[in-house]
């Protein structure tokens, strides 16, 4: 690809806890491995001067803010990362897209549809001015789901049939830890699902270009009271989400996200069973793939473990020789990568707005359906047709 | 445990293909590892002459017969195990109870529920005057899921939470495979819902002694069409099922059952999820269980394999020395050691008859909510009393 | 094949403790799943009357015995299967071969090289006779070894360059466990040595077709010292062993073999690794064998796990549908099928009396090598060119 | 710990290839993760300017230069991180010593003992004067690893008998991949031995603590001639060693390196068996550890995997949260934490100069073994009182 030598890119990144942490790794690093056009790591921002102008120190940032208004102002911000809190994501995206600042915003787009919707609109206006935009589903960049997105569209598995993905962790399987935001719904809009459910949901919309045509869905909170700071609050999210979807091929996903599910860590789980080949994975060894390949003689068919480290594998030439793995961090690495990329090259980056309006109707569907028994309930039209303009 | 000496027992199995084959191995084998009462291997029953002797020479039957009518009206026949098609059970069990014979059908139960409840009614019937029944759920006797439900019992998992559970083959995988009987409702009942998916609920019932309350479901067939002796046929059974079962306690199961899922042979996979700790199974490996407990320090937890094959584990005093794992044809070795044990010692085997009335209404419960947009249907009192009492 | 269908063979099992049952299980299965010359299980013989009297009632035995001098004076007997201790097995094996009975031993051949040369050259001269002799290395009838076997004949590794083997138990890691008759040289000829490091030599053998030129090895006890009956006794066998093997191709070969590896149960394992591809094993999960094969393309390659359970595999199509995994036991099985077999077909089985002693004779240099701070030994030409004619 | 808040330490790295990459990376990161002495990236040195000055501007470097000596001279340069090919360590390491500056230098050593020797003498005298040095065995540094050492320091495994390492590589496997300076003995020094053996073997000092004392080896070259630039050249170090160690407390460890294990990428395996437990770890999945106590119920005992992601594992409180797993290269990101703590506290870091000459020392025993038909070699006092003295 050629990337335009012209004059170096400011980027600001607005939170620096969790997610403003990986973030600024990614951007600290990128360009010691691909080809990127330059930029400057400009500005962190956060509503603590203290605490955020430390982060900026130790993230490798020249300045820090507390303002953010202020940042979109500045001429020398092209590019604006939002890892703020959900709440916040529709105010600062929209405001960023409208003064032309390229746009990465972290899922969950935000706590709304109407607002979703409206920072969609924004984005598809701000794309006409040539001002990219992006939302942070940053597992579309491990590469062994890169390489299995390939063997997919190559017509490795055949016709797919059935995905069984899961997203569990364990990290409220105690009923002793301690209430927090992440666990009311006026904060948080909803629980396993918006957080892990949702990443789930995508991979599959990732790794088969399918549209999503119908969902049900059940929601459950095992542990419905926490000790806050006055005793016990009421936790108003779910624990753990079970969802069923259709997908316009007609094959058919099972997800299940649980936050309660006790020694598994950070265990994103996908299957997905063709007709001639199946793949799996597991985000806690996320170096691997296993490819089932019914095309060899059945005496020697089995799983393979393919340890996605060659120069062969999607990202990988950038990195170490082969056996030598990489962490979860790189995931925002080669989103950073790919991000950049697009705003060089002029082609809209994946995954959009759009993509992420449709993750979030179809997590409103689930919750619609959770609360109706769980029965299937369709998509509309306009959700899905979105989701195959965005895929 | 005293097992009376009096005269052997004497056996007939009714069936000689897959399960008849399983069976007779178990009977062959279980007398040279287990101390069970004297039995003999009578006479094996099947529809063509020429093959049934041939199987009965062959598994170590004394004899073969076409009649099961005549064999049951033998004195010396005491013990009836069933393995005909499911549509023959009920009229072969009630028959053979009437005749105050002792009483294993393999699972399905029945095809319809009508004939569950009838065999069911006269099990219970029977049971009063020390006749007694059980239903071939063999994995019950799987010494890993035995030692699983001990754990559970002891409170090691605390209050489980919810369940994982699927059984995922693939010998349907190819769409050029030909039609059989297993595909069709009027023989076979139910595809992956009744085959296998009734292996994983019962698992759930087994594990847990936690009945299902509320039951919703979906279920699909991929490959609609098969070659038949002429021409394409319809399949009109699933391919896969996907289920979620409310339990009384609050907890809830998913499962799922494909034999579509390319790759995988024979995974019958439980993950159950507690307050304390949890547990993981796949049938592949029938000999490990995996166990997480959250009482040991954080610095040095994980997922225990243990190698189920010591002294001090369910079943295995009677086996290798550790490390020399068995094989899948011993659940049912199994099985018979307890039925025996269980008509020496007068106390009613399980599962019951009951128990498999409660899997099949269950499972008709499924096929309602499929049809009805997979809404979550409440199983009648009667079911799930039932099921309490079977436990 | 064709076997003659003469009158049954008349079989005599001497010993009736583990191996006696192990083989036992054999002869009470084989004829259940394979097609076998007719054969009776006439008489189970060991020292302790009234013990082998109820273990040959156990076990399937027409009668029981305890001379089996008296034994091998019957005409009715015609295969004579020795699980008798070690130092026994010279004594009995000549005397039945001279007496013309077919002859499968347990391994080791015998306990010393003396006594294992006596009997090669008493099964040399009886197999001109059409009398067939064997020896016990069952793991060669594990199905994923014969099916790697298979792999390497047909040149999918390519040259083969290094193998690795360990066999890891752990029955004797505690300090406390007690003295045997296992622990002292005088009974037990070898510790870890003989006993497991045995059985990984002998598939190297297997596998590969290459007979050993050169060893080098060391021993060890840790645990010097155990409780017997009248306080600390010493123990004078290894119970551990690291030997280094090359082959007459030049490929190397590690062995290791270890009773005092906490944790490890029953851990034969096996890589082979060659040019064009790999495999590896493990007895723990014996249904399973991992290869790699570097002729796909870079991308997709990694090690394969193959379920040997299909029909297309060594010994299954005898068995359950794929995924139905069977157990240890059957090694046995298959070793007594084939042993039949043989004795049908005139084709004289293998392992052979020479492969047992050129076995022997490796241990031997292992020991010599050890005692001479573990110098490279050259092997006899002798040993070697026997070992290529045995394989 | 305190850190002393005085001026930032100025750093210099020599080499910018696969080690100069590796170590740039963890200088630019290693200060947003963990609180470290201040310090600045001030220059990056190799003998290409334009290829060191892109490489320097592409890794966070202020300035590139070509002239080592010159940058030893500057003041403003208080740490000279070496990754410059093995035969340059010596006289670079000694010059900056003597110029005061703390040391960091890439394993191996050096090319030859008498280089490592001389090192030693330098870097034991530099120490007296408060200057630093250290030798980069990185895999120290994996928290799995460091969790291991913590466990068997406290008395988990009881006492350790013996030790299963190997490093398997697949790199040379193909017999037409080319010549290369790794192949030279005049530039490599040795092959597997040196490359990846010996981080194996430096391992087992890490882990146990407890010095070498005996040593015997075999090295083998499968394939002996590889295409240069004109036809055929000779390779004349090994593709493969076999060692075997003698610890101080009568452990015995084995040590496997290869470069031609098709199949295996990255492959450092460690299996530690004591009296009460065991551990076992591998590279390809780094972020885990095999945990086996013996201390729980036989009933409930196996190998725990162990995610080491927890705050409460060595390391990992900089990190991510729990099972968000970290790469490779962090390796060295806390190799250069612990490098720059030991100078701001001045407790001399692990390992030293000595520790280095003494895996010299084991290795130049496993040469010496190998050419006399791999007899045990006594290490001599010195090397193994050296040994001990470093740990």
């Amino acid at each position: 690809m050629t990337i335009s030598n012209s004059s170096p890119l400011g980027v600001a990144v607005i939170g620096y806890a969790f997610m403003g942490k990986a973030h600024s790794n990614a951007w600290r690093n990128v360009g010691s491995f691909f080809d990127v056009p330059a930029f400057e790591q400009k500005v962190l921002v956060g509503r603590d001067a203290g605490a955020v102008a430390e982060a900026a120190a130790k993230y490798g940032w020249a300045e820090s803010a507390t303002d953010w208004r202020a940042v979109l102002e500045r001429d020398d911000i092209h590019i604006v990362d939002i890892c703020a809190p959900g709440w916040m994501h529709a105010e600062i995206a929209t405001a960023a897209l409208a003064a032309g600042k390229h746009v990465l915003v972290e899922k969950p787009l935000a706590n709304t549809i109407a607002e979703a919707e409206a920072m969609t609109a924004a984005a598809i206006s701000a794309r006409t001015q040539g001002v990219q935009s992006m939302i942070g589903f940053n597992y579309r960049r491990v590469p062994a789901l890169a390489l299995a997105r390939e063997l997919i569209a190559e017509g490795r598995l055949g016709t797919v049939r059935h995905i069984r993905a899961a997203y569990l962790q364990d990290w409220l399987s105690d009923a002793k830890s301690p209430m927090t935001w992440r666990l009311r719904k006026e904060t948080a809009g909803s629980g396993a699902l918006g957080d892990i459910a949702s990443h789930a949901i995508d991979q599959i919309l990732y790794l088969l270009d399918d549209p999503v045509t119908e969902v049900s869905g059940r929601l459950q909170t095992f542990v419905d009271q926490r000790p806050g700071a006055d005793g016990l609050e009421d936790v108003t999210v779910d624990d753990a989400a079970w969802v069923n979807l259709t997908l316009a091929s007609g094959a058919i996903a099972s997800v299940e996200a649980s936050r309660v599910a006790t020694g598994q860590k950070n265990s994103l789980r996908l299957e997905i069973y063709g007709s001639l080949g199946s793949l799996t994975f597991d985000l806690e060894n996320l170096n691997e793939l296993k490819f089932m390949d019914t095309t060899v003689p059945v005496r020697e068919q089995g799983f393979r473990r393919i340890l996605v480290s060659e120069p062969e594998h999607p990202y990988l030439e950038a990195w170490w020789p082969q056996g030598h793995i990489i962490g979860w961090e790189h995931t925002f690495t080669h989103q950073i990568r790919d991000f950049l990329t697009a705003i060089a090259t002029g082609v809209a980056p994946s995954p959009s707005f759009e993509d992420g309006l449709n993750i979030q109707q179809i997590l409103a569907a689930v919750e619609e359906s959770a609360a109706a028994k769980s029965s299937l309930i369709q998509l509309s039209a306009r959700a899905t047709s979105t989701a195959t303009e965005g895929a």
